[in-house]
């Protein structure tokens, strides 16, 4: 048992590990004015990866492109173009496009500073929408938690990820099939779909999560162990970060659906009402959880004062039952010359034991009674 | 006293287990685009069973049939009628239903992910409800859990149902007998008696809660023990649950009464009204059992600490009056040359007795003016 | 102190018991069509009694009649007149009155179902208003919880309780006596005293729980005692519950003062004003004792650890004193040939006494510092 | 230390003693007509104390008058006129007030019943303003919680206390002196300076029980003694019994500065929103103040369980230590015939002794290493 | 070990010293008028430091002035300035500038009263802002709470704050560098500025506590000390006095953004977005945090219980273990003249032993079957 526990451990601590992220605030930023851009993620050595996919009706046209310069034709045209950056370290592309899109600088900073709460601002040319994203790796058995920014203007959708790797493979393939609702759908079709894939992955933590809590809820009624009270504080934790993520989400939804820029089109406005209700379907289950782990607590400190209970019981049990048996022997281990019991023929072998195993029964009947065995 | 609580307990893990499908969340559906119908539940093998109802006034007509499309000719009748389909795993007849009945396909991919939270959502043509219907069996004491979706057309209402086996017996009946009101209502009527019978199992399950608590409450203060606190640990649980499956039913009924749709008669709101008061008792409910649950988890911690306390006087007294005689004996059988006690002559019989015994009254007193007997 | 405290648990047994069916479901309407009579209280043998009082300015009639047809004529004259039901067990006499006075089904069901929270109903022609009654009665030491369900039209006002006994004859008195604002005001006015009333009841039964609180926090603080924790328990409960049946009244106070249906004359606002005070005030008594309720409970753990601590002190300081010693009066027990010791003329009558009161006092010495004695 | 801590808890006693009083439900008036004054306070032997001030601008007069017919004159002059009325047992003179400035019989039931939460009442000629004030008597060690009732007309301001001895001393002052700003004002600028005064002294009170906490969380670190529970535990009681005064206030405040009824004047206004400012400082106390004692429980609960650590370690450690030795004592004290160690010639003096010290040093070395020493 | 605890203690403790200010209610002023200058902070010998920034487009001139008449001639000027009092001890220069500056006596009042939570005030001239400033001394491990007052004019900002030294460097030198934003921006574009540093600072100190948080989870995890439970509590204090000075700031920042004054320029208002997010940003944080230390409270209690279960085990194995065959060894030391078993010749050496070594193996057996050791 200790092997699969340990990896379970050693598991939920890399997956801590990186949750954590959420909750470092940004500190390199402060003192300088605002809309200066600075990176405050890890410095990353690999070069930033930009890939176009433009679509329109049956045209189609995927490709990577190495220089951001390359994309700015597309914004002339009609056609509908998804320009996806992985990598935002590298700060005068994101300069460029800034300056390119029209994108304010107080919304450049934000998409630098990877630590957002999600949020939904709304300038008049363009929406800008900050999600964060949990990518559960299973060969690794980590979990990845990035900031994905979207920029969704009338013909474009610009989306910016700390790392390349996501969760919207199933939406690239579904553009590549031609599905007729993504190709015709304007680009706010492709912004919701993105938002449900994330919401989607949502889910697939909680699962994992909702696993966790069913093992471990399964021990502790059984036989509490010291590390599962780790593991329940780290579920609690992981709970309280999760709910920081997806709270604000309701509201960035709820907003998109009212619409006010005049970017979303009404067709789109029942698939937001989905996702939405897939939202607060997350929040209701995180809820539920962290009500769980909550009562999980109680039951552990109750099992421990249980198993306490047992172990003074033993304790008690003995020590009533020897301490005072102990005593007499003692009494006729004395040495006085006047001892006349000594001297009884058959004090010993009778006398002494039956006293000894009369009071034992009668000592183990009272336990009985008083339900200690 | 042991089979009746281990039957208990069975029990309550079987409910528990049916319960517990609520909170898992959909994950099969990752990475599909919105509207592909994909039946998430347990995969039956049983077929579709399709019944309906068609009434008007005096005109009554109860069948069962076989394929769906024997039921899209009374879509044109001025008649009303009651569509109800038992089993949602044969995607091909969903599909049909759809697409006969114009249903958004969003709505169907709600129908066949059966883990939906109680929600309203208002198309034009018509309103669709999803609902969780608990029936309890009374022959294996077990509690099915079960998403009921309701479409609500103009001369329509349509029913998708997980498994065969509901709580609309009665409903049927009355619609059977003729009842005035139920035949001569609008099918907003029969969904408002469909959804009054589901809120009314409810009241039945609290009922059970509500004896489960009692009991356990009435254990707790007289000798708790430690199943008693994984059941309190599962009925905390299982109210938490309820509460999910029954606080957004508040919002769907206020929702239905303010009737945007026009599809819900004036005469029908009043009775809407009424359910709503039905769902406020049930949640009111909840909650003070939910408060109550909390209370006893508290009760079982101060009677474990109360017991324990008990435990560890008995080994004070026994120590606390035993141990110093011990020593005492322990001198006296010191084998020092020079030990004048020891040649005394009542020094055994008497003198060492006569202050045993003080002692021993001594100490009793001084625990008995302590109250630790 | 036996006595009184028993008398007090089971005074407090009985005040619970009475209080309980507050969240008892209403069950045996199940599967029935809504607005079906069926009355969900206790069966009574006891006879309906009808009371009325009849008043106009200086004219005051109050009678009691077998039969309900005879308070028909009622309803046609100017005067103002009290209709009250005691006894609701009495199906038919019930349906006479819904026919006569117009009443909707659904009202006359939660008129029999007496497990309602408290609420307002708007109907064209009369309001129909469900309070909770609480009766202190102080010979039994006893609270009786019952529903009044009242109706208020133009001219008249139907009362409905479950049994005999309420707390409405102070307002009875005031009409016979004839005081001026009573009788001159409308029926509106007369509900108003009603309710009044009711509030002030609550008062007296918020004083009861007030004493019981004052004296077990005194006895808490002094020597906490097992049947504490019970009655601790039992008040908590009782104060979930009564706030279950006051919480909704301001709501319905409230519509009262808005007043929509026109029922309500503008002068008999201002006091409806001042029993919406009162109950604010009583729901603030309640959270008040409630959150000392929920303060007794920490205070009753601390002391029961703190009782430990005190009990684990005197077994420490026993034994750490005579553990020790004994060892050392069992090395001179022992029968070792080459002992050297053994032979000393002074070791034992000095030495080994010597030893011991030092050892003793060196013990004593320390636990005093570490404040344990 | 011993003294100032009785001396304390004495205090504290006395403190709670009044403080008590803010939750006693009027009980003396049930059952009475609604308006019929009965006061509910202590019967007092005092006689009524009435005190006038007149001024417009430069003319200010200031005198107690015998009867209150004396002030009836005061309302037909222009002048402003502050009636203060010290003790409200005498019930005729409150109605005479009554009938001479119109006040409704409820106002006046509510002036006597001393127990009311903080409220304003718009009447068309005058508001009616309740507040509670807290005085701090310094020699006495006593805190004094009384109603304050105030009737704000055009020209005049009715002031109601239970006992002689206010916090208006200070406003009396600035009236004497002929500040510009109170002489100038409206009577409503005067009952802003009295709230004004009222609120301040709430600081006053909340400065005292910050003292208190600082001083028992000190100790808690420190030592926690079973005294420190109780304070702690009044704390809390007392902290929720001041929020049950306060909390109203806010609302007061800001009915005050909507103005509906014409008698505040706009520059009165801006003064207002400085004592509501200030209230909500003291809320704010009020709540950081239990979220620390709440805390605070938590931290001597964690101290007694570490206190109790100790002990049991020192037990564990001598029972661990000697246990076992005393048993090899006993060993060697066993009279067998045939027992060889007891005839070799070096074991005692140096066998068993050196065997005791490496047992000991052993066990005491294991201690060491799991940081029980 | 010892060493780093002890410094981090220490360090903690001064910072609780300076935060503490925060929650102590004003109570000098009490009895005064309103708007009677009274400073209730700390007396300082410092003289006022005043100086003031002085700039429009080009033009750009910092000085520090000696006393504040020297400032009067600016408010003529097209140019915008910014005017810093360091100081507000010294009562006559605020009382000039208030005269000058028309700023109204309670404003006054309450730049002198340092206790002030975030406000905003709309008097017409001007905006009246308050803030709470965190300073973080790197050198000194210490944090300063301060009060800024802003007043902000159409020409000028006004600031006020207690000592010298402040976050404000980053924003004073973008002004000398001519940053185009900051300089062609208005006054209300500056206080933005002043107020995005001081949000900014909030997340300094946020990291710092989140150290505090990781380092002292870590540990109770490994291994609890009792200092660690005072740290725990420390935390959670200082979060209640954090969350107090943020929480209001939310309020003032939407407050500026609905612009009632005509104070705040439109261009503006996105900064103010922005500021509003970090803020936001700041209490989710503080929450999060809040959450956290309650639960390191649980696992803190669990810990010691675990610890304590740990010695007990210890001690019930030993007692266990060696009292039964202390007992033993007991019997076999009496001295009765027929003991037949002491006479035969294997029973020492082979027989006791033996029985002595297969009862503890059977102990411990037993013991590692219960999962003890």
């Amino acid at each position: 048992m200790i092997n699969p526990g340990k990896k379970l451990q050693r598991e939920a601590k890399r997956q801590v590990g990186k949750i954590k992220k959420l909750i470092k605030p940004k500190t390199k930023k402060a003192g300088l004015a605002p809309g200066t851009l600075v990176y405050t993620g890890e410095k990353s050595e690999q070069p930033i990866k930009i890939s176009v996919i433009d679509y329109l009706g049956e045209n189609f046209e995927e490709k990577e492109v190495k220089s951001v310069e390359e994309t700015f034709s597309l914004q002339k045209t009609d056609s509908k173009s998804w320009i996806n950056i992985d990598g935002i370290h590298h700060i005068e592309t994101i300069e460029k496009i800034g300056d390119r899109f029209d994108i304010h600088p107080l919304v450049l900073e934000d998409i630098l500073h990877t630590t957002q709460r999600p949020k939904l601002e709304d300038y008049e040319k363009h929406i800008f929408i900050v999600l964060r994203m949990f990518i559960y790796n299973e060969e690794l058995h980590e979990i990845k938690n990035e900031q994905v920014s979207l920029i969704l203007g009338k013909h474009y959708l610009l989306t910016f990820q700390e790392d390349i790797g996501d969760v919207f493979d199933s939406v690239r393939e579904r553009l590549r099939k031609g599905g007729p609702k993504i190709r015709n759908g304007g680009v706010d079709y492709l912004a919701y779909a993105l938002m449900d894939a994330i919401v989607d992955s949502y889910f697939h933590i909680l699962e994992k999560v909702g696993e966790d809590i069913e093992e471990i809820e399964d021990r502790l009624v059984v036989n509490p162990e010291k590390d599962d009270l780790k593991k329940v504080h780290r579920l609690r934790r992981d709970l309280i970060l999760l709910r920081k993520s997806v709270w604000p989400l309701r509201e960035v939804l709820s907003q998109m659906q009212r619409n006010e820029a005049g970017l979303i089109n009404k067709s789109t406005e029942i698939y937001l009402r989905d996702v939405y209700d897939h939202t607060i379907q997350v929040i209701d289950t995180i809820e539920s959880y962290r009500d769980m782990v909550v009562g999980m607590l109680d039951v552990y400190l109750s099992s421990l004062s249980n198993k306490m209970n047992e172990v003074m019981k033993v304790l008690t049990i003995i020590a009533t039952v020897f301490i005072p048996l102990t005593f007499f022997a003692g009494v006729y281990g004395m040495n006085f010359e006047n001892f006349p019991e000594l001297h009884w023929k058959w004090m010993y072998p009778w006398g002494f034991w039956i006293f000894t195993l009369i009071a034992i029964g009668l000592m183990l009947w009272l336990f009985k009674r008083k339900k200690w065995m």
